[in-house]
């Protein structure tokens, strides 16, 4: 009746009760991020259409682990927390776009719901899980690790209670790359299906997209050895791309600003 | 590359690893029901285009407690309860639609994430949430109420850590009519943001819809004196639609089968 | 400086903020129940001094899934269910005490802060963890499996986000015996540790126990072939019990009031 | 049988699934402190035995949040942080013990149960909840705050899902005291009930203890004006100590090392 605002539901006269408030987002988070490589044809076989394997390198993946804090412009998250922090993890497979390297990613958990929708606007097909990460902290102290040589990170994710991702890190050095694997941008898929009687394999939004980022910053990136485990679960796939061999690890601190994306192509 | 599957991302060449498998979705719950009075205007201020306000007796509104059981038809959920069980709390408003009695969803929280993503599949404006609801068993004990007069059940509703709803109802007698404010159907907003700049204020969905759904069967209803009260917390408004009369409460068990929506009208 | 009170802390001048009220608790619950029988050497390598081995039937065990409702007498938790309900998953290991079958309750995880302070006071070891259980619904309904023959339930325990049990009952008859491995009553090791220097090893209280109850009520029992697996945790222990044999499963509902608890020895 | 270990249940014959692993336990935390004033009687009204008002200033207390990383000496805890991190909130009262100034810890909410069984050790009568801090990160971002003049730091605490506690400091200068009100060191109360008919108000442990530490470390403090709200919730009684007046906040990370505690006196 009245003029609704939200840039999601629920939507209000105010628009102050919906789940995402509206971009720009702010972001800055701590990563732990590990360089692997998966079998190819399982790799190959989880991309979208649109994306062409990464013939340079096959079964080229990473999996991120990120304790997030955020806001929207404008709003109050960042004095009550519980609406301004998150964890997640996910992976992305490399691929080619028209050509290009691109990152796209196949799983990923999260552990609030502002979050969760928020990727799915951007086509992260996020579902809830929890995620630990060893942090650092402004102190030398032994009961964390120092950014420096010889320090050992560790990370896991679990969803449904099932741990379904573990990562561990020991750090050796400065890092002049960073991580190889989550260089190029990120592609993912915007959908949304239809519950119509006969439409439920002709979904609403199915769409190629390019994520959009600015002010980015990062630290000071640390690489060194890593691990990386991915468990089996009920109702889970992401062990298809169970580590054939594992590379470097990589720790640091990246912020960016969000309020772009880029549709690249209608899926049929 | 190959043909990916699945309801809901992620999606793989299985499709199992979808958040919510395709329907039909096989329900069952227990319910606690508040059928109450909020604030007219307030009430009519929660309406999205489409729907006109409840003329004959404005600000009905009703209060749902429901424990849920849910699976996917083939699925598997039913023996990994993780995958199945949840609980939720919304609230309704009744409007007329085409000059015809609905009820539609203004606030709605829920414990588990398939459902939260089922939800906007049907245009429920679901968020997470705890909820509680005192449980009969089937032994004579002190520790849980029969399903007889004088019974008393309690129900809570929490969200990020702040209660948002609670409700009592002391059973009476058996009821002829069961709730009045839930009795039309639902009607809900389908609605999936942009996020492309310019375009943050059109969405790609934004359609009212009316609920479908099949096999329904309930049980014996009880009904009773109710008491309900809803607070305010940081990014909620559903406390807008605080109660200036609180008429009776109901108990049951309520099962169905969802695979259908119909859309009503594309919303500007 | 006034009289403080409270059966746990907090204690306050009211009592009213204790984590435990006072006993009498009165509780009521749905359970699952599988006997099986575990490696010999491994069950009795957990027992307690002052516990023999169950000589006619070495490594006999049996692991449970309760899903509970319970108060304190004069306390008003079963209206605020937040504070009554809760779910536990516990695995015992038959014995003897003086020459009479006891069980010896080895590992047991619940999800409320509460109940792992009730069972602390009672001698159960308790760690958080969370219990999903297929539940069953007063409503002929695909969402829920009934009480007769062939209905499938399944149970799931998990701990800090890894998954430590599983367990499937197939219902096929009403049992007449119930569980024979829960059969005798439970003894427990009260168990309070010092923290000042050089006494680590030396706890304050550790104390064989043996559960007193009243008021005993069982539902209708029900039997059926079933399944168990329990899978190793970083900091669990209870996959040393891994069932060699699994015998038959139980579904039934118990209720009982316990304000009582029989010290049997201190042990050194 | 065998000879069981474990500083805490469940005892096994390596010790290793213990809930506490034994000490040394060493820990680092940031910090955000409100100093406030509570009605002196209400603060008077929550001593225990063996303490006397703090008659300098009557009704000094202090709110802290506190969010930790801790291992047991020669644990893995580190790596596996779903067994290290936790995050707190407390009350203290100040008193006077034997005519020296100590602090009380009334009340106290914490997110993990190891952390909740290694207080209750040390006489911490901890309770479930959770906690949120507003984070700083190593990088120059809109999405955090810094730590320098102006930035605003939130905090809430929340136990069965109601909010508790909710504070805010915005830092304006490096402190050179910091936080008063948490300067003398704690005690506590180390309770253990019993279950046996007849003893249940005869604990068999109940005992003040005065907390000890070695290795202390401290980061630079800052310090600024504060916000405190301590809200009333079912089945808690912290909001006794509501703030009269609000004293400085403080930001600050602090580290230390807990293998001892001393007994003071035994309370009748």
């Amino acid at each position: 009746m009245t003029d609704l605002k939200g840039f999601t539901t629920p939507r209000t006269p105010s628009g102050r009760a919906g789940l995402v408030p509206p971009p720009p987002w702010h972001y800055v988070g701590d990563f732990l991020v590990v360089d692997f490589h998966a079998d190819p044809d399982a790799a190959t076989s989880l991309l979208p259409e649109g994306l062409e394997p990464f013939a340079d390198d096959p079964g080229r993946c990473a999996a991120v682990f990120a304790d997030w804090q955020s806001y929207s412009e404008g709003g109050d998250e960042l004095l009550d927390p519980a609406r301004s922090q998150y964890k997640e993890m996910y992976i992305v497979v490399n691929a080619l776009l028209d050509g290009a390297p691109v990152t796209y990613c196949t799983f990923i958990w999260v552990d609030q719901d502002f979050a969760m929708a928020r990727g799915w606007i951007q086509g992260f097909p996020k579902k809830l899980g929890q995620v630990w990460m060893t942090r650092t902290f402004n102190l030398d102290t032994p009961a964390a690790p120092a950014i420096a040589s010889g320090s050992k990170f560790g990370a896991t994710c679990h969803a449904r209670g099932r741990e379904v991702a573990r990562a561990r890190v020991t750090l050796e050095a400065r890092s002049d790359s960073g991580s190889l694997h989550t260089d190029p941008p990120i592609v993912n898929v915007r959908h949304f299906p239809r519950l119509a009687a006969g439409h439920h394999d002709d979904p609403q939004v199915h769409e190629l997209v390019r994520s959009r980022s600015r002010d980015r910053g990062v630290s000071e990136i640390w690489e060194g050895a890593a691990e990386l485990e991915l468990f089996d679960a009920p109702g889970e796939e992401h062990a298809l791309l169970a580590p054939v061999s594992v590379g470097r690890g990589y720790r640091f601190t990246f912020g960016y600003t969000v309020d772009d994306l880029e549709t690249v192509k209608e899926l049929g």
